[in-house]
């Protein structure tokens, strides 16, 4: 079995209709948000290329475009924190995806905590500021697993 | 008063410190997923450039990098549907955005619905499909508002 898209032909089949028609970027990325089904928290940013799209409709398993290591990802064939795809989401223009996933222990993070966005940046005029700067504040307080012991020796996908 | 970033210097400080360091992407450009911060729903996924990022930590109300019309965007400032954020996150390698906001009338797309993520696709190989296509289903009934209305004769973002 293969998922096949449509073609893009007007505003109104893309943004009314029923037709899955993604637009990719010129690099053949499409952005996918991806949440807790339960909580709703924000675990990553991925991107995917057309078969990582059509890899995660078919199997209900979430596949990305790892544009560090430039591989199909089948996100957690390594760690085995595979996502489980309860909702696939397109957006007005269908050039994002969200999916809502199930995962095994609640954790995402190739650094070890459970959503990639574990810290925050106080915002408004009234915020600590230190000559323009403002300090993150870790809202995860603790690693739900050690990256080593999952990842071993594997390199670090961060980019300077 | 201004907002000041910081340098990238190593992976451990962007991953594990506490300094504002933001990655952009070549058009200078990095990706925020906005969430209503009550119900956790994903409203859209925006683009913010430096000046962006910077106003909506500095006034703590959206901005966005319009790519089709190529300007600076204060979200709401013709449909009047501001974000006021309530959490503003980065992620793991500082280079993807997550805001959580409320949004009076519960409203964000373009095109009327509450979510930009209003249609979803059938996940999974039981789930139905036509040669390889798989209609969209629309998971928000009713548009919230009129966008003719909202944005009168504005030409529509949307790009084939």
């Amino acid at each position: 079995m293969t998922i096949d898209f449509s073609s893009r032909t007007s505003v109104e089949q893309v943004e009314e209709g029923q037709e899955l028609a993604p637009r990719f970027d010129p690099e053949g990325l499409i952005p996918c948000v991806t949440t807790a089904a339960g909580s709703g928290e924000v675990l990553m940013l991925g991107y995917m290329n057309a078969e990582a799209l059509k890899r995660t409709i078919e199997t209900g398993e979430a596949h990305y475009w790892s544009r560090s290591r430039q591989v199909l990802w089948h996100k957690g064939a390594t760690s085995g924190l595979v996502q489980t795809v309860v909702e696939l989401r397109v957006d007005d223009d269908q050039d994002a995806i969200w999916l809502r996933v199930q995962i095994p222990g609640d954790a995402s993070c190739h650094v070890g905590y459970r959503s990639c966005f574990y810290r925050s940046v106080p915002v408004g005029p009234g915020a600590p500021s230190d000559q323009g700067k403002r300090a993150l504040k870790f809202e995860e307080q603790r690693k739900v697993f050690d990256p080593k012991k999952v990842y071993g020796d594997a390199p670090n996908p961060t980019k300077l």
